[in-house]
C-alpha cells in the first residue's frame, strides 16, 4: 500500500486503525467519519451532510430530495415492525424531513446464503404494505447474495427520490432564536423494543416500536400552511443527539424541559433496568418540528389529528447563543445538563 | 408464522427453502426472485425490472433515471480497480445505459467491525477519483457498522439519479428486426481479474479488470445523433446472459457470430484453465449497443474514438422470431448454439 495513504488518512490511524462498532452508532465517531473523511473527499455544492437527504436543484427541474439508508437491524422481526417496514419508513422519513413527498424508492438487497426464503417473502410483503400505505413506488432494485457467515440474513438499502413542492427552506439554517421545539410523541420505543427482543427480556408492559411513516402528518403541516423552519426524525442517538446536531448546525442553543418529554412507563422501566437514557434511545416514527413561536398552536392542532403524532407537545425553544451553541435539558430538579452527541454506540444494529 | 405465508410464497419452498448463492448470480435464479417475488409485490407503472434503472416521468419535470446497485465484490482490491471505483462506475453505467447523464450518487456503507481504516480511506479516495473523472456528484450517504463475522470488510450501495435530455426511448422494446448488435470491446476481463486475484492464480499475461465509466462514449453517441435503440452493460452473467435477457424482453432473436467477439489471450487462457466460457464471464466496462443497420458506421467511428471502446465491432443482428425468441451464437465450426441465461452462479461476489 502506498505510504501516502497512511500519511493522509484523515482519521488518526494510531487511535483508530480499524473500524469499530461505534463508527456506525450515529454519534461522535460516525460524525468523525463523515466530517473528516467523506465530506472533504466528496465535497460539492449539492452535498448535504447536515441532513439525512440532499435537496437538489436540477437545471430545468423543480427541487428534488434524494436520500439513502442501509438497514442492518437485528433481530429482523421485532414488536411493531420488521426490517422491511423499517427500510421503507426509514428512507421515506428522511425525504419527508426534507419537506419532500416520498415518490420513488429503490431497493438493494444483500442476502446471506442460507437465509430463509419464507422470511424473505415476509419482509417483501411488509415492504409492499408499507409502500402502498404511504403511496410511494418501488421502481428499481438489485439483489446480491454473500456466502454464509459473511452477512446476517438480510441487509436492505433503500434510496428515495421526492419532490419538494413548496418554497420553504427546511433545515437547520432556517432556525432562529425564539423558535419553538415541538416533539411528535413519546421517545425511546423503537430502541427498547428491538433491544428487549434481541436480549429476550420480558417486561410487564408491552414494548412496541414506533416504526411508522411521517409522510401523512408532515403533508398536513405543509398543506395547513405551517411555516416549518426545520424537522428532524429521531433515529440513532435519539432526541438528545438530534438536538445536539441541530444546535451545532444552527449555531443556536436548543433548550428543552426534560419533564415535558413523554416517555412511556414501559420504556422508562426498561431503560432503568438497562441503564439507558431514553433521550438517547433510537426512534423510528418520532420527529422534532421547529417553527416560529406563533405557529405552535396551529402545528399542535394538526399533529394531534394524526395517530402517529397524537401526543405531540412543545418541549422547548431555540435561543441565541453567545458562546459555542449547546443543546440543553432542564431536569425535574431544575438543573440544566448538556445533551452531547452520543459518542460510540449505545445500541448497535438498531436500524 | 402465519400459515398463509408458506402457502403464498411465490418461490416453491420445497425446492428453495433457503436463499442460495445462485439467487445472487444475475442469472435464472435471480430472475425468478425478481419476476416471481419482487415484481408482483411492488408492481406499479414506473417499475422497471427489464433494465438496471427506471426512467421516471415526474409531473412537471423532464424524464429522470434512477438506479441502485449493492457491491459485495471479493477481494476488495483487484487488478484494474477496487470496490470503490466499481461502486461508482457500476451505478453510473446503469444510468448511462438508460440514456441518462449520471448526475447524482448516494453512498450507503455497511462496514464490518475491525475493517482497516486505511483500506476504507483508499476506497473512499478511489470513489472520489472516479466520481470526479465522471463529473457526478455524491450528495448523500449513510454508514452502518455490523459486528465482526456479520459482514466482509465493506459492502457499498450506490444509487444514482440522472437526467434524460433526449427524446429517444432506449430499451429492449425499441429493438426491431434487422438492427445491428455492436460490442464495445473484448469480454471477460473483470470476472477473470477478480477470480485470479481471489484464487491467487498467476497467468503469464496480465489480467486486468475493464472496470470503467461508459458515460463519455455514450454521451458522444447521443451527441453524434446515433439513433440508439437499446444499450446494456455486460455485468454478472456476461455477454451471453445480457443477450438472452434482451432477446426475451424484445421478443426477437439476437444472433451473433462468436468469432467476432474479441477475447484477450489472457482471458482465453485463464478461461480454459478454469473451464469457464468467456461469453458468460462478468465485465464492468463493456456494453452492447443496438442500433439500426444504417447507423453502424457512425456508431463505430464514434466508439473507436474513446479508449473504453476503441475495439468496438459489430457482432450480429436482431432478427424477427416466429417461435420463442432466442439469443444464438454461431461458432467457428458454423454451428449455432443457444445462449441461455446463466442459471445459478458462475463466479460469486464478482461485483
Amino acid at each position: 500500500m502506498p505510504e501516502e495513504f497512511s500519511i493522509s488518512c484523515p482519521i488518526p490511524l494510531k487511535d483508530y486503525p480499524i473500524v469499530t462498532i461505534g463508527h456506525g452508532g450515529g454519534g461522535g465517531l460516525t460524525n468523525d467519519l463523515i466530517t473528516k473523511m467523506f465530506e472533504p473527499a466528496f465535497r460539492n455544492p449539492d452535498m448535504d451532510t447536515q441532513s439525512d437527504g440532499a435537496v437538489l436543484d436540477l437545471e430545468g427541474f423543480d427541487r428534488l430530495a434524494f436520500s439513502t439508508d442501509s438497514h442492518v437491524v437485528s433481530p429482523l422481526f421485532f414488536p411493531g415492525g420488521d426490517i422491511g417496514k423499517l427500510s421503507v419508513c426509514g428512507t421515506v422519513n428522511d425525504l419527508v424531513m426534507c419537506g419532500a413527498s416520498p415518490d420513488y424508492l429503490s431497493v438493494g438487497l444483500v442476502l446471506e446464503e442460507g437465509f430463509s426464503m419464507e422470511s424473505l417473502w415476509r419482509i417483501i410483503q411488509s415492504m409492499k404494505l408499507a409502500a402502498s400505505e404511504i403511496g410511494c413506488r418501488i421502481v428499481t432494485g438489485d439483489t446480491k447474495v454473500v456466502e454464509k457467515g459473511k452477512g446476517d440474513g438480510i441487509y436492505i438499502n433503500t434510496s428515495g427520490i421526492g419532490r419538494v413542492a413548496h418554497s420553504l427552506v427546511i433545515g437547520p439554517s432556517s432556525i432562529v432564536g425564539g423558535d419553538a421545539i415541538i416533539l411528535s410523541g413519546d421517545v425511546g420505543r423503537h430502541g427498547m423494543a428491538v433491544m428487549s427482543k434481541r436480549e429476550g427480556l420480558e417486561f410487564e408492559a408491552e414494548l412496541e416500536s414506533d416504526c411508522a411513516s411521517l409522510h401523512g402528518v408532515v403533508q398536513s403541516l405543509l398543506e395547513g400552511g405551517v411555516r416549518i423552519h426545520c424537522m428532524r426524525d429521531l433515529t440513532r442517538g435519539g432526541l438528545a443527539t438530534a438536538l445536539a446536531e441541530l444546535s451545532e448546525s444552527s449555531r443556536l442553543n436548543l433548550e428543552i424541559d426534560e419533564r415535558s418529554v413523554p416517555v412511556s412507563e414501559a420504556v422508562r422501566g426498561a431503560s432503568e433496568i438497562l441503564g439507558l437514557d431514553p433521550l438517547y434511545v433510537a426512534n423510528e416514527g418520532r420527529f422534532v418540528l421547529i417553527v416560529p413561536d406563533e405557529e405552535v398552536d396551529l402545528a399542535l392542532t394538526i399533529m394531534r389529528d394524526h395517530e402517529v403524532s397524537e401526543a405531540a407537545c412543545r418541549i422547548g425553544s431555540a435561543e441565541a447563543s453567545s458562546e459555542s451553541p449547546l443543546a440543553l435539558a432542564t431536569s425535574g430538579f431544575g438543573t440544566k445538563r448538556v445533551l452531547a452527541r452520543l459518542s460510540g454506540e449505545q445500541l448497535p444494529r438498531i436500524c
